[in-house]
């Protein structure tokens, strides 16, 4: 079955095309979870995935989708009130996620298609009573993408000034491993990706890293429950295991295409993504332009793994996915409330230059009809 | 790959073997989990889940393992204060979870081997402030199953004497699809199982069904979080979708194995655990006891999923599992404390009289050598 599968017309922002050898790699036996053969499978990924998370830092797996990981993010990192980032859907997630553990949050608002200005996240800060901050480093449902180091430095500058340890928790979703999300070198506090994005895994884990104090303080805070609780992850990462039975066969995927992201290079896996974003961005200023498209984030906020593109009123973003479907490629339309307004293009993982350009060929003659 | 793997020489208690038709529907492309493609799988799968948990009542999928819907259980049904009914490691982590989700737990405890009594369970919640029990029904540590229907009425009898709603939170992981477990007759509050155990699918997916009063508690509970919220499971439930990005590849192979489970029927599924379960029981009072060897669990509290069977003082656990590992079949060792003074053997899921009757064949004859 895994050698018909095809590879390249798959465009979604999320879940991301798989190749087929990752698929077949889950065509294998189950093995126990506390073996010696899923440690030495874990012992192995382990360092990959440190390499894609750019830190010395372990990286935690999760058997469940990054939302998961977000709120293991609030339950190990927000003692009692967070400043949440807000600027699309899924930063409205992080949000929500505050109050439905029971922290509160005061929220830094910017309209959809806008970044956050790391300025007034200092000046916010300062005021004080904030133990956390959360954020999303690119917005799948809007194509922004937040300027997450200067934020980060943001951060740090403002607890200097109040003297209060102010965590940053950050949504990775669309970036680690699409473009280099530096989580050592910005200190990041706890960093989340999921599987099924610029991993361009199989939907079902969730990848996580914590600096030292986001786990000194998640020992402080009551009410961790146990399946997101950070502390387990890293008794058992310790020990090459996870705390609870994960999904192993999404763990023999994950190793094979650890190793194929280890063949390209995470530099040349970086390079090929801005190359494929630019030249995404390129094309709607030019030949989209010529039929009323334009970029819906602007210019220096624009995400590396997902393009959000305005359409003019007399387009509608569902017509157009409809459309492509029909010539076999998807594509996705606008997130919420931008259903209509704006389609997705989903430009991560594996995908090539010469596919996002054969499917932009195919948009060009939708746009013709 | 997938024709080259065989089946019938994996007996752990979890995970169970996984038949290669099953292993092989996950070798299939990608779809996105808001599409009416997975909504109509999981429409397709609706009903012949609420067929194996026996109720009218919904049964939502998680993309977890069973823990995550153990944990749901205490965060959505324990206001204050809950009995934890431990006869094992399992129900010691259902306790467990009930104080670090911030509740607090009295524990009636039992020898492991044990059973609980209906009768203690009634007296114990008669002297008021309980407001949920937790139990598990078949301890896959130890081999017991505990007396559901039995205690589930002692529950509603305590219930109605003290004037106070108490909620039943059951762990069903070597029970639901094994034996019938009767979740709407019994009228259990919560009843959680995991994907790889007697359902015989990849590990990576929880299932679980909610009482009305379970969801109106719920309701009442703040700090319940995202993903492990039961309103949020329910509300999406009704769309046939789930609230966040499922473990799509665990899906299709959950929908090839439901419809193999239909095609051999809920109550010849049962009545094959019951005769292999009985086999086993009977195999060890003759031939293994010829060998020093007995069952652990007592009689009239058997699983009939999983057989812990107890050593003689000069023979090891991990030494048998060693020798029959070198067989090419796989069996449990005990579990923690019982490590090396029991030995477990995982009959369920897809195996078949004869699989099992291979397997005490080797078994035999490892321990004549």
């Amino acid at each position: 079955m895994g050698t018909s599968i095809s590879f390249g017309k798959f465009f979604l922002p999320g879940p991301t095309e798989v190749d087929p050898a990752v698929l077949r790699a889950m065509d294998r036996a189950v093995i126990g979870h506390r073996t010696s053969d899923l440690s030495s499978l874990l012992a192995e990924i382990d360092p990959m995935l440190r390499r894609i998370f750019r830190t010395e830092r372990p990286v935690y797996v999760s058997s469940s989708s990054a939302t998961g990981f977000m709120e293991a993010g609030v339950r190990n990192g927000v003692r009692r009130r967070a400043l949440a980032l807000v600027n699309g859907a899924f930063s409205e997630r992080f949000r929500d996620l505050v109050t439905a553990c029971g922290r509160e949050v005061e929220v830094y608002d910017v309209e959809w298609g806008g970044a956050h200005d790391p300025e007034e996240v200092e000046r916010r800060l300062r005021v004080g009573g904030f133990d956390s901050v959360t954020v999303v480093h690119s917005e799948t449902s809007s194509g922004v993408l937040n300027p997450l180091r200067q934020i980060a430095d943001a951060v740090r500058s403002a607890e200097h000034r109040v003297g209060e340890e102010i965590l940053l928790l950050v949504d990775g979703v669309t970036s680690v491993g699409g473009g280099l999300v530096e989580s050592g070198e910005w200190a990041l506090d706890w960093i989340l990706t999921g599987s099924q994005k610029a991993l361009a895994l199989p939907p079902g884990l969730a990848f996580g890293s914590a600096s030292p104090r986001m786990l000194a303080r998640a020992e402080t805070l009551p009410g961790r429950g146990q399946y997101f609780d950070l502390l387990e992850f890293d008794r058992y990462w310790k020990k090459h295991q996870t705390p609870n039975t994960p999904a192993v066969h999404l763990l023999f995927a994950l190793k094979t295409q650890m190793e194929r992201i280890e063949a390209e290079g995470i530099e040349a896996r970086a390079a090929r993504h801005q190359a494929m974003a630019r030249r995404c961005w390129s094309w709607v200023e030019s030949t989209g332009a010529a039929h009323g498209l334009s970029l819906f984030a602007p210019e220096g906020a624009r995400s590396l793994t997902v393009t959000a593109i305005s359409l003019p009123t007399d387009l509608r973003g569902t017509e157009i996915t409809a459309k492509l479907k029909r010539r076999g490629y998807t594509i996705g339309s606008g997130y919420g409330k931008l259903r209509d307004q704006t389609i997705r293009i989903g430009h991560m993982g594996d995908h090539t230059m010469e596919g996002l350009n054969q499917l932009l060929t195919e948009l060009e003659e939708v746009l013709g009809e």
